[in-house]
């Protein structure tokens, strides 16, 4: 008998039928000798119908009362789901963020999990029960209510599966697993058995959002094995878990393409210790996430130039920021900026032990007459930007030139 | 300063325009120097949706999970009225039953609270904050979400006011306070500037559904004084505290009526011990609520016979858990039973220093060419059924023979 921690997002519990087909899923599942327990979202449009009734008594509303005010989708989702259950003869029993000792820290909206303390959901398993459990909330030391931001139910769910020592975790979704590239771009796109963490964070980070990059690091953190599964079918999905020498020998394990992004250039800072510090911290005070950051310092005129990418609804945000700071700091800087660009990432831990996968990359799409603009790397990830209209025949040309439509050995 | 409590029903709440005019009430009262703290229901609708998702479920869901679902709505009012005030500049906060320290007993969707822990309440005070509390919950001794059934709103308002020993307590309702009578059918009922507790419980059992009995008894055991007043308008309401000398010197404080009722009269029942305890237990095990009960013991023939009234919609609910028992411990017993008909009360506490009360009463009603049915009294009122077609008369009549449209020295 195992211990099964499923996640169920929004769309899954989005309609009475669609709670009754989770009871359904779960009922299998436990039917197969497992115990369950169940992480589930607010219902879908819930959530967004709650922001509106906010919105229209303020346009900024307190964010402690929005944690008070969201987290009652996922205490409504629970108790549906719950009843579900039990109306098909199972032992079932909701549990709250608070009552799943999910305690938090942070800002209001945002939360962060600090500990769990599982007590009340191992007195309910020890009694037999199948458990339904809040996702997106937990509880601050002071007893508040506490939400935790985009993607806290798959975090909750990696953080039960966490403390309660489960066996599995599964993130059922709408996606039927971790794909080589998008397959609505790429045809021959391959679902992957298996990827490590770090693998799965640069893809998250790099334009696939299966998940936020908070649960899978949580999920590192504490050696919590997931796999990102359909909740519409029962085909196997993908294993996200440790790097391990089994593992499937790719030297890129996916492509990954973020749209929409901008580049913002500024030339003519001078080169003063400090002064980049300034520059970004501006951008980070006006919440604007810079994605790839290359800076060169002082060329032979004495001037330092940085260059990075953002999403372009950022792009007015960021000079409304910047021009205060340059102007007190840099009077002499100019600020370029070009949209219409994409990203394209190739991720893969194999990276670490080859050499010459850039040039495979760029030769590729050389070949493909696409011009390359910045280029980033890390250890495991190359990045590239190219014209926004040519990401898709990127996309195809690295994820051919990999062979990523092929299991390798 | 004052501290004043505020209760706001689901029809106050229903609208974010409604939410908005309970804020600038709120603070009108603030503006005046008071603290408040606001006790408020889910906004109307709310409930009745949940109830009616949790019945497509299952036709008999849980009553724990009807607990955690039910509760949300007044979770969700407690955010948006904070997020108004706010709006408006007032320095608020949010409370839920739980954070009230609203502790319950008793079974799930009908909970009694067992003690209050206002530390919290009282912290926030401190810190010179407005206070909005989540009416009709509390939590189990084990941390579970229990709700605390109809009326569990005005409940929490008079139990809040008792915890924090507030100076008064507003119960806001779309009723302009308790009136001699309904002012539908007696057009020259009075409202009332004050009423005992004792005569508010007779009223709210006879048919006068200002407030559950429940909340008054409550307030009587702790000596919260309350206000029924209009949410619509600054009218005063009317004061309900204990009976004190200075009070209206009135014999009769109103008169209440119920329509809707039905007769039930079992004869032939042996007079030996346990019998009615046993009919009338299983007329309770039914969770039939009767009203006026009339036992003759024993009459020459050596059988007893039972009268009792109760609404019509449970007469079927009564024959049917009457035959068993009696097919079993009294053959011989017939059931009558008559519908049409409707209870007239007049209460007063004066009524204990005053004889001759019943004989203006049965006088009034005799002149009015109204026959009197069923009788029953307590020390504070007498209660009669007439035809139901002929209530509106007969508490014209009553009303006028005890002269209740003038106020009385």
């Amino acid at each position: 008998m195992a211990l099964i921690v499923q996640k169920y997002g929004g769309t899954s519990v989005g309609s009475i039928d669609r709670i009754r087909n989770v009871a359904a899923r779960m009922i299998r599942t436990r039917d197969e000798g497992h115990q369950v327990v169940a992480v589930v979202s607010a219902m879908s449009g819930v959530t967004d119908g709650l922001i509106k009734m906010a919105r229209e008594i303020s346009s900024n509303p307190s964010e402690r009362e929005l944690d008070v005010l969201l987290a009652t989708g996922e205490q409504q989702s629970i108790a549906l789901v719950t009843m579900a259950l039990q109306e098909l003869g199972v032992d079932a029993v909701s549990i709250t963020g608070r009552q799943a000792g999910i305690h938090t820290t942070g800002s209001h909206t945002r939360g962060r999990i600090l500990n769990m303390n599982p007590a009340l959901m191992h007195q309910f398993l020890n009694a037999g029960k199948t458990l339904v459990v809040a996702g997106f909330q937990g509880v601050t030391p002071d007893g508040m209510i506490h939400t935790l931001g985009r993607g806290g139910s798959d975090l909750t769910a990696i953080a039960v599966a966490a403390s309660l020592k489960a066996d599995v975790c599964q993130i059922l979704t709408d996606v039927d697993g971790v794909y080589t590239c998008d397959p609505r771009i790429v045809k021959n796109a391959r679902k992957l058995p298996e990827i490590s963490y770090d693998e799965m964070l640069e893809m998250a980070s790099s334009g696939s959002k299966v998940m936020q990059s908070r649960s899978v690091e949580f999920a590192k953190k504490f050696g919590v094995v997931f796999e990102v599964r359909s909740s519409l079918n029962d085909n196997p999905g993908t294993l996200v878990l440790e790097e391990h020498p089994h593992m499937e020998n790719a030297v890129i394990r996916g492509v990954s393409i973020e749209r929409s992004q901008a580049r913002v250039t500024i030339t003519g800072i001078p080169d003063t210790p400090g002064m980049s510090g300034r520059i970004l911290g501006a951008l980070a005070e006006a919440e604007i996430n810079l994605d790839m950051i290359i800076s060169n310092i002082a060329q032979h005129d004495g001037f330092a130039r940085h260059s990075f990418t953002m999403p372009s609804c950022d792009l007015g945000k960021a000079q409304a920021a910047l021009k205060p700071v340059l102007a007190s700091l840099a009077p002499d800087a100019k600020i370029e900026t070009e949209g219409g660009i994409a990203k394209l990432s190739a991720v893969g831990t194999g990276m670490r032990s080859h050499s010459g996968v850039a040039a495979i990359m760029f030769q590729a799409l050389g070949a493909a007459g696409i011009n390359i603009g910045m280029i980033s790397t890390s250890e495991i990830k190359i990045a590239v930007t190219v014209d926004e209209t040519q990401i898709e025949d990127a996309a195809r040309a690295v994820h051919d030139a990999f062979g990523l439509d092929k299991m390798s050995a």
